[in-house]
């Protein structure tokens, strides 16, 4: 089961997209960003951007206002604006990682560390999360250390790998990317919107352990270190169905699904 | 300037998806599509499909429909329902290709043959073109020899490369992708629309060369054997400006964009 207390509820008009944070790779990001959603910071903000083939992006639309503007930039209360980065971690024996069999040349080594898709370099001792379709990320300007959680991006196309360590991630989408996906693309740069009702609105997000459990998405994620999960990677690298005719004998790291499933709410005790 | 007899323009009620056709690697396959689109084969067809991460597809919602139904599938007239598979082309002086400094596990050399991103295998004199977002894929059932361009695909997730050998690629989107790519997913097996009201009509296919050249859109590839092409792909491979802090020092095939802009209508003579 995911765990409620890092899981994410971003509620849009269409649905509801779950979100799993990792405070594993990013603990002070992923406090912080349960900060901004306890003060209900996101709510009523909205998407500003949806890049083809990259990211979706979402914040307060007034965020570069000046203070005397009518349309200020809205308060992080207690939460923080900004955090140091969290672009790697040390590697330790309290983090999991199942490697792949194959490499690619973005990382010495590539895998998956719990629920996330993982690389890692043991020379340099860093761990770090991978840019696959779905990972969660924190905006940030120049500085390394200029992003805090208050704008947040998810990638929506083929994984732009070359982040990876130049900007932190928080977690991934489990489930609801098709409503991400689809966002009218932005036609400014970056695929920002350029007028204020092209903006994708957000309801709410929520951290579902704050819900009842009525309300919430049961959903389990299957194990990344289990013989099963090994023989899913393996059928990967090497399609043996009928249809496929010269199977790979490779996968790159994000194309393995991690596969999610919905499972009945957990029994209440008395 | 795109080769207009080989240019497509897929006219949807959102706007225009330019397509390039690639005959130097599936000549049979461009040809056939080429005369679909000449009897109007797909005007008024839809797309069936739209799978997250993935592709979207269209074709006759009728295909499979008998003889005797009402709906039965649409005639191809003079052009083929299938075609001996295009997968693999061998390798000649005639076929271009600028290789890319990185490898990947997908095949022995990656790079770039003309204006599509394409991968060869020296050893079995094999080149093909690479599934990497926008690329154009011939639709198939089991049997490799099955698909002939009256269902197509085109990829809109994390680049498929394990399809490649397996189906024949026969083209790319080189505009217009964030027309295709917003489709909204389908909710039945492999993201297929459950409802016939869900299909996404196709207002008309045709080839540009057919068009008024006031109706045209004129397109330029940027060349991939030129230094400018080789100098994009050197920053691609080392970001240097302000924002990243670690360059990968590696690009994968499918992260390096092959640029196109519009330009002038070329100049008729008298």
């Amino acid at each position: 089961m995911l765990d409620p207390q890092n899981t994410l509820y971003l509620e849009l008009a269409t649905g509801r997209v779950v979100i799993e944070l990792a405070p594993l790779f990013a603990p002070k990001h992923a406090a912080n960003i349960k900060a901004l959603v306890r003060e209900k910071y996101f709510d009523g903000l909205a998407f500003l951007r949806s890049q083809d083939n990259y990211v979706v992006q979402w914040g307060d639309p007034h965020a570069d206002a000046r203070a005397e503007d009518k349309d200020h930039p809205r308060s992080v209360g207690n939460a923080q604006r900004t955090l140091k980065a969290e672009f790697t971690i040390p590697i330790s024996k309290d983090l999991p990682f199942t490697r792949l069999p194959d490499v690619d040349g973005y990382a010495p080594e590539v895998g998956f560390s719990a629920d996330f898709w993982s690389a890692r370099d043991t020379k340099k001792n860093e761990a770090w999360l991978a840019h696959c379709y779905g990972a969660l990320g924190v905006g940030r300007d120049l500085d390394a250390d200029s992003g805090g959680g208050t704008e947040l991006y998810v990638v929506i196309g083929n994984a732009p790998r070359h982040l990876d360590r130049n900007i932190t991630l928080a977690g991934r989408v489990v489930q609801g990317m098709e409503l991400l996906s689809v966002l009218p693309r932005g036609t400014g740069p970056l695929g920002f919107y350029e007028k204020p009702e092209q903006r994708v609105p957000i309801k709410s997000i929520r951290i579902a352990a704050d819900l009842p459990a009525a309300e919430r998405t049961n959903l389990e994620v299957l194990r990344t270190d289990t013989p099963t999960f090994a023989a899913l990677v393996e059928s990967r690298r090497n399609r043996h169905d009928d249809w496929f005719k010269v199977p790979a004998g490779y996968v790159e790291l994000c194309n393995v699904p991690i596969p999610v499933r919905a499972v009945p709410a957990p029994a209440t005790g008395k």
